[in-house]
């Protein structure tokens, strides 16, 4: 059975752990906003991301704080790094790219955690039943319009995820997405 | 009958007309590069877009002259130019955006002019026969691997046509495509 999922745009972000925390910060975060999956904020802080080839400044902090420091870049901004980041599932971070990370407090080398974000759908585990997949599952995404394709996405069913389909800012463009839209996916 | 095309990726570039080119430069240009598509070519003039919120420096003017200035842009850079820019055809103008073109001789505001470009598939007429397509049809282009999607693409014949899928820099980022790459057409 086809459905419909919100589209959710992620632009590049940082996740750290508490000790990555520690070394880059001595203030407290603020939350700025909820995001959308249960738990999740847009916090009020930034980092600048080093690279080989160059720098991109005030890159914002997602928290909570997770066991792993995970930097989430678009192809374009790997260019402009000059690494070369696999496409990942978060979390599945051996042999991911090494960056800096750099505040006005420190700079902290961060090894196998910068990648390229596999779009994927976030649910709950009753949406599973509801639409009829299996978590992991691969389905077609199908983006109408002007720009008409389909991209191929994941099911990432969690017990409070909420439904939404997560691409970077570079699928956005491609396919010239805004945020909310509501995307057909083909089962 | 499925069959595979190479990938050539678009930059953002410039089409000139021979008035727009005379008000913007003195010299005449040299040849850099030929491009796969008979009689065009990639010069050696540079010129700035310049829009509502901000510019881009050094972007490449194609050759030869043609009956209509055409800016071609990636929704990255439309943002940054602070412009709307529709997904058109080439030449297909009405409506487009204006922006202005500038070097050190002059500026140039240039109205119906700047789009994205829709993603296309250049053939000749002996290839609609062999591949068993016809000229305007639309077809999916299969890009496998860790960023699998399909875009959908529109055939453009000419006598001189070379077989080649023209995409723009967002459509290479999001698929992480490479010039040259081949890609299967799903008829």
């Amino acid at each position: 059975m086809n459905f419909k999922v919100p589209v959710g745009i992620s632009n590049r972000h940082v996740h750290l752990t508490q000790e990555v925390y520690n070394q880059l910060f001595d203030e407290e975060w603020e939350k700025v906003k909820d995001l959308k999956q249960t738990g999740e904020f847009a916090s009020n802080l930034f980092v600048t991301i080093e690279g080989p080839n160059g720098s991109i400044p005030h890159v914002r902090v997602l928290g909570p704080v997770r066991k792993y420091v995970q930097v989430e870049v678009s192809a374009m901004d790997a260019h402009t790094l000059g690494v070369n980041p696999p496409v990942r599932k978060s979390g599945d971070l051996a042999g991911a790219e090494t960056v800096t990370l750099v505040t006005d407090k420190g700079r902290v080398e961060v090894k196998e955690a910068c990648i390229l974000a596999e779009c994927h759908i976030h649910m709950s585990m009753e949406d599973l039943e509801t639409y009829g997949v299996s978590n992991e599952q691969v389905v077609r995404v199908h983006v109408k319009g002007k720009r008409e394709g389909i991209l191929f996405a994941h099911i990432k069913a969690s017990e409070n995820g909420v439904l939404e389909f997560h691409v970077d800012r570079d699928e956005a463009n491609a396919m010239l997405l805004s945020n909310g839209e509501e995307l057909e996916v083909e089962v």
